[in-house]
C-alpha cells in the first residue's frame, strides 16, 4: 500500500521506512532539482510536509521559522513507518538556491558577506554558574556570593546590578539547591558589566539578540541565535512615520510640537515592536530570551526613537544632540524584549551621517589597512557617501527621497516577496516579461525593478533621455492620458493585486531625481578630496532597495558612474549587516565606534556648486553624455 | 502714635525707624531673654510678627521654615517706618535656648555632633558652565561640547547621561544664547559621574538634599541645603508599615506574600514621601530641587524599601539578598525628588545590623586611629551594639521591640512636642511633675520620659524590682484596676489630649524587656570579645527616644551598665546624623563603606548564653545587684 502522497500532483508511492525522501520523489517520477547532490547544502529540494511525520535534520539551510511550518529539505529527511503526505510545488517560493519564506525577508541580506570563520563574541552573553548555599556567618549576601562566583568566570570589573534584577536573586539561588546551576546574561558596558537578567538552571541555549535598522522609509529586524550567531530571520516593514513625511525634513517639521514628537517615537516603536513580536512568534522565540539589540539608523530616526527633538538637525549649524549615544536599557527605550537587555545604538558622525553608516562601513574594506581609495554610497530615503582609505575618511549626505524603497511610487512597494525585481522590455514591441521575488504573483515594484524597467525602456527607446515614454511609437504596453503616460508592467489577470500594474512619468521622475541626487553628491564629493572617479578601486553599494542590484542598468540611468563592473560590490542592506556584526562582536563595536570618530563630515547643502552638478544630472544617464561612454556603445 | 503693639499683653510703644525690636521690648517692659547680649547667637529672644513689615536677618539661627512664618530674632529685627503687631508669647516653644518650631524635630538631632569646620563635599553636586553655542563643521553634538565644559571643571571621569536627561539639553544650552550660562546637577558613582539634571542659567544656591532614617517604627527626614550643608528641617512620623507588625520578624512574616511584600513598600513610602513633602513645603523647597539623597535602615527596612522579598533574613543562615546597595535613582525607588537624583543607601553588616549603624559609628571616635575600645549601642525597635577600636569591629544585635519608641505603650509617642520627657515623683506623695518637650501641654510619653518615670518610681519605692507599682502605700497617682496598676501622670484637666496620661505596668514591663535585651545583648558581647565593661573607654548610646538621654536613670532602670558617667555620651539618632555626614562628604561615604567591610557580625540568636543573660536582666536593675554598685549606693 502507497505510503507516500505527493501534493498537488496525488502521485502516491510506497517505500520502506528510512528511504530518503528525495529518492522516494524520483520513485514517484516527480522533477525536484537537488544540484548540491542531496548533501543537503544547496537548499532547493524543499518539501513541505501537509501530514504525518518524517526524521529531517533540514534546520541550517531553512530557517528555524520555515522548520516549524513543515517544511524541510527532501534529501535531509527519511521515511518513517507511518503514512504522510507531502507538498513539492512551484508555489513555494524558491529560486537561485534559496529558500524564500514570504514571513522572512533574510532573503534582503546579503549572508554571504558576514564572515565565514566567526569566533561570535557578542556584547550580551550567558554564564552558567554554581554559586554556593549560604553558610552561617560567613558574612556573605547572596549578591556578594553571586558577584564572586561570577568573578571566576569573568574579568575583574565592577559588575552592576540593575534594581528590577535584585528582587529575584534569593529565590534563583536557592532555586536548585545545593550545586544548583543559575545562566547569568551579562552585558559589556563602558567600564562595567551589567547584569540583564538571573534565572535558575542552564539555560544558556536559550539566548538570542536583535539586529535592527530603522530607515526612514523601512525599518528591518533580523532575530539572532546569539551563542552560535546564526541569523534566524529577518523581517522588513514600511516605518509607521511614513503617514507624517516621507523625507526626514518633514518628520522632523512634524515633530516640532511635543506630543508629535511622542507620536512619532511611538510610531517607530510599534513597527519594530511589530517585527519583533512577529519573529519571536515565528521562531517560538521568547521575548524575554532577547537579551541585546544593536540599532543602526540615520541621525534623526535615532532622535525620534529616543524622543529627542530633532529640531536642531535641521536649522543650521545642523547640530544633534547626541552623536554617541551610551548604552540604554530596551526597557527606557520600550523596545519588546527583556526589559534589561542593553541597546547598543550605533554612533552618528553629524546630523546627516548616521549610525547606519558607521554599521554598513563595517562591511566594506574602506578603512582597513589599504592605500587604496574605496567609495560607500548608501541608497535609501538619505543617500550618504563615504570616501577614504586608511589614512583618511570623508563623509557627505544628500536627499534621495524614498524612490528606491518602493516610496513616492504609485505601485512601488518594499523588497518582499510579490515585488517585480527584473522589467525585461522587448525591443520592438515594447512589452514586458518580469521577474518577481519569490516567483509569486506580482504585487507591485521594488527599487530594483525600477532602476530595470526605466534601463531597459530607455535602451530600447521607449524612454527619452527627460523620462518620457514614447508617444509615437504604439504599443499596448504604453496608455496616454492627457498629458500624462503610464507603462503598465502587469495586466489585471496576471496581478496578485486584481489591479494592473503601471508605472506613470511622475514615478520615473522621482527615481531620476533620486539618482540624480546620489550621482551629483557623490561627484562633488570626489571633487572635494581632488580625486576622480577613475582613481577608486572598489565601490560598495548598500541599500535596501532589493536582493540583487544591476550595476550595469543602473549605470545605465546615471544613479552610478560608469567605472568598471569588477570594481563594484552591492552589499545590500549594510546598515542592518553591520548592526548584526556588532550584537555579535565586540571587536566590531570598538571598531564602529573609532570609525565615527575618524569620519569628516562635509556639509553639501552649503555648497553652491551641488545645485548645477544636481541639475546636470537630472536625465537619463546625464546631461554631459562623455560621462558615461559604455551607455552610449 | 505707638506704632508697635505687642500680644498677648496689648501693650504699645512708639520707636522710630531704625530701632531694634528688642530695645523696643525693653521700652514696652516686656521681658525677653537675651543671654547673648543681642548678637543672634543665642536664639532666645524669639518673637513673631503678626502684621506689618519689619528688617530681619534670623536666618541661620532660625530655621527658614520659622522665618517663613513670621518668626524673628528680636535682636536682629529692626523696626521700619509703619505699624506692627508682634507676638511675644511663652506660648512659643522655646527652651533651653532653642527654638522648637511644632512642625520641626529638629530638635531630635545633636547638631553639636556635627562638625564644626566643615568643608562640604556633597555627593551630588551643582556646577555652573558656559557652553559654546554650535559651530557649523565642528562635527560636535550639544551633548559633545557639554561634556567638555564639564570636564573643565571635573576629574576625566566618564560622564553618564541618563536617557530622560538627554531631551532636555538641545533647548537648554540654547536658551540663554550666547555666553548663556547652564546649571549641571552631577553625582558621583562608582567609575563614573552621574548627571541629574541641567538647568538654563546659575542654579546653583537651589540645591538641596535628603538625610532619611528609616527606622522600624519611626521615621526620619531631614532637610538639607548642600552648597552650605546647612540642615534647613528635619520631621519624623512613625513608619506607616506598624499597622503590619510591630517588629522586623513580624514584618518578614507579613510579606511572605507577593502583593504583601509591595504593600509594606508602598506604606514606607508613603510615610518618606509624606514627610518629604511637608519639608518641602514648609521651606519653599521644590522637591525636583532636591539633587541627592542617603537612606539608612536596618537590613529588612532596606529590603522592604526596595521590594526585595525579606524571607532569608529571618531563616538560619540569616542571608539577605544584598548588603551593599548600588546607587539608584530617586525614580526606581519612588521617592517624590529629583527623579534622576541618586540616592546612596547605607550599606549593611548582615542581615540584622544594618545601615542605620554603618551610619550612626560615624558619629563616634570608635575605629578612629586610637587603641581604646568603645562601645555604641543604638537603641531602636533593634538594638545594635558594636564594640572595637583602630583594630577590631565587632557587632551583634538584639530585639527591643519599639517601647523606646512609644510603641506598644498605651499613650507613648514619639519624641514630638508634646511628649513627656521627664517625670519626677514625690518621694512621699507619690505625686508626679513631669517636663514635655516644647512646654506645651503633654500629650503622650516618650522614650526618655519612660526611662525617667520608671527609675524614678523604683527610685521611690512606688515601683519594685519586678516592675510592679506599690499598691500598700495609698497615692491618688496609681489607680488599681483588678490586676492591673495604672500610675497617673496627667490629669484630664491638664491634658493636651483631654485625656488623663497614665503607664500600665504592661507598658513597664515592655520598657523592662527592651532593657534587658539590650544589657544581655551588650553583656555576653563583652563576654564574647574577652573583655569586661570597666575596660570601655567611650560608649556612645544613639536612639530616637528622646532629645536627651538621662544616663543616671538609663543605668538606674539597667538600660546600661553601672560605669563612670563621664564615660557616657548620647549622640540622639545617629543613623540620621551619619546620612546627613554623608550627604554632604564624599570622605564620609567612603569611610562608611570601609567600616561595613572591616566589622564582623556575631549571631547572638544561636548563642544558649543569651536567653540566660536575659533573663538575669528582667529585674530593676538587674537580679546580681552587684553589677550596678551606684544604684544601690
Amino acid at each position: 500500500m502507497p505510503n507516500i502522497t505527493f501534493q498537488p500532483s496525488g502521485k502516491a508511492v510506497d517505500a520502506p521506512s528510512g528511504t530518503e525522501l528525495l529518492e522516494a520523489t524520483r520513485e514517484a517520477q516527480i522533477e525536484i532539482e537537488a544540484p548540491c547532490g542531496g548533501k543537503g547544502t544547496c537548499g532547493k529540494c524543499i518539501a513541505r510536509i501537509i501530514s504525518g511525520k518524517v526524521d529531517s535534520d533540514s534546520l541550517g539551510v531553512l530557517s528555524p521559522a520555515a522548520v516549524s511550518r513543515g517544511y524541510v529539505l527532501a534529501c535531509q529527511t527519511k521515511i518513517l513507518d507511518e503514512p504522510v503526505s507531502v507538498e513539492i510545488s512551484e508555489q513555494i517560493g524558491r529560486e537561485g538556491g534559496q529558500f524564500i519564506d514570504e514571513t522572512d525577508d533574510t532573503c534582503l541580506v546579503r549572508c554571504d558577506l558576514f564572515p565565514k570563520e566567526w569566533q561570535p563574541t557578542p556584547l550580551s552573553s550567558k554564564i552558567v554558574l554554581e554559586v554556593p548555599q549560604p553558610q552561617l556567618a560567613d558574612g556573605h549576601s547572596d549578591l556578594d556570593r553571586l558577584t564572586r562566583a561570577l568573578h571566576q568566570k569573568v574579568e575583574k570589573k565592577d559588575i552592576h546590578y540593575p534594581l528590577p534584577i535584585i528582587p529575584q536573586i534569593a529565590e534563583t539561588l536557592r532555586r536548585e539547591g545545593e550545586n544548583g546551576k543559575v545562566t547569568v546574561t551579562l552585558a559589556e558596558t563602558p567600564g562595567r558589566f551589567q547584569v540583564i537578567r538571573i534565572e535558575p538552571g542552564d539555560r544558556i541555549a536559550r539566548h538570542f539578540g536583535l539586529a535592527v535598522d530603522i530607515g526612514t522609509t523601512t525599518v528591518a529586524v533580523q532575530l539572532v541565535h546569539l551563542p552560535s550567531a546564526a541569523v534566524l530571520a529577518t523581517q522588513t516593514a514600511y516605518n509607521d512615520q511614513v503617514e507624517c513625511g516621507l523625507d526626514v525634513i518633514s518628520r522632523i517639521n512634524y515633530a516640532r510640537k511635543p506630543q508629535r514628537l511622542e507620536e512619532l517615537r511611538q510610531r517607530v516603536l510599534k513597527t519594530v515592536n511589530h517585527l519583533v513580536n512577529q519573529l519571536c512568534k515565528g521562531n517560538e522565540v521568547d521575548n524575554k530570551d532577547i537579551g541585546g539589540a544593536v540599532v543602526a539608523g540615520n541621525t534623526t530616526m535615532i532622535h525620534l526613537l529616543l524622543g529627542l527633538p530633532p529640531e536642531y538637525i535641521r536649522l543650521e549649524p545642523y547640530t544633534p544632540t547626541i552623536l554617541e549615544i551610551p548604552p540604554l536599557t530596551a526597557g527606557e527605550i520600550e523596545i519588546e524584549i527583556h526589559p534589561q537587555a542593553i541597546v547598543y545604538i550605533s554612533p552618528a558622525v553629524g546630523s546627516y551621517v548616521g549610525g547606519d553608516i558607521t554599521a554598513g562601513l563595517l562591511c566594506t574594506g574602506i578603512a582597513r589597512e589599504t592605500a587604496d581609495v574605496g567609495l560607500f554610497i548608501d541608497i535609501g530615503t538619505n543617500g550618504e557617501i563615504v570616501i577614504g582609505n586608511r589614512e583618511f575618511l570623508m563623509t557627505c549626505a544628500c536627499s534621495a527621497g524614498p524612490a528606491f524603497e518602493g516610496g513616492g511610487i504609485e505601485q512601488g512597494m518594499r523588497a518582499a516577496v510579490g515585488a517585480i525585481e527584473k522589467v525585461h522590455i522587448h525591443p520592438q514591441t515594447g512589452m514586458p516579461t518580469y521577474q518577481t521575488i519569490g516567483k509569486v504573483k506580482p504585487r507591485g515594484i521594488c527599487g530594483t525593478g525600477m532602476i530595470s524597467l526605466i534601463a531597459n525602456l530607455f535602451q530600447t527607446g521607449w524612454l527619452d533621455p527627460a523620462g518620457k515614454l514614447n508617444r509615437t511609437k504604439k504599443t499596448p504596453a504604453v496608455r496616454v492620458n492627457g498629458r500624462q503616460a503610464y507603462y503598465i508592467i502587469v495586466s489585471q489577470e496576471e496581478s496578485g493585486t486584481g489591479e494592473p500594474i503601471m508605472v506613470s512619468e511622475i514615478d520615473i521622475e522621482n527615481v531620476i531625481r533620486a539618482k540624480a541626487a546620489i550621482y551629483s553628491a557623490a561627484s562633488l564629493m570626489m571633487e572635494q578630496v581632488g580625486l576622480k572617479f577613475g582613481d577608486l578601486a572598489n565601490i560598495y553599494i548598500a541599500g535596501g532597495f532589493g536582493r540583487f542590484l544591476d550595476i550595469e542598468k543602473a549605470v545605465t540611468i546615471g544613479l552610478l558612474p560608469d567605472l568598471p563592473r569588477e570594481k563594484y560590490r552591492y552589499i545590500g542592506n549594510s546598515s542592518l549587516m553591520g548592526a548584526y556584526m556588532v550584537l555579535v562582536s565586540r571587536e566590531s563595536r570598538q571598531r564602529q565606534m573609532e570609525l565615527a570618530r575618524r569620519m569628516t563630515y562635509i556639509e553639501l547643502s552649503t555648497d553652491p556648486a551641488y545645485m548645477n552638478q544636481y541639475t546636470g544630472a537630472l536625465f537619463l544617464p546625464h546631461t554631459d553624455i562623455n560621462l558615461f561612454p559604455s551607455v552610449y556603445l
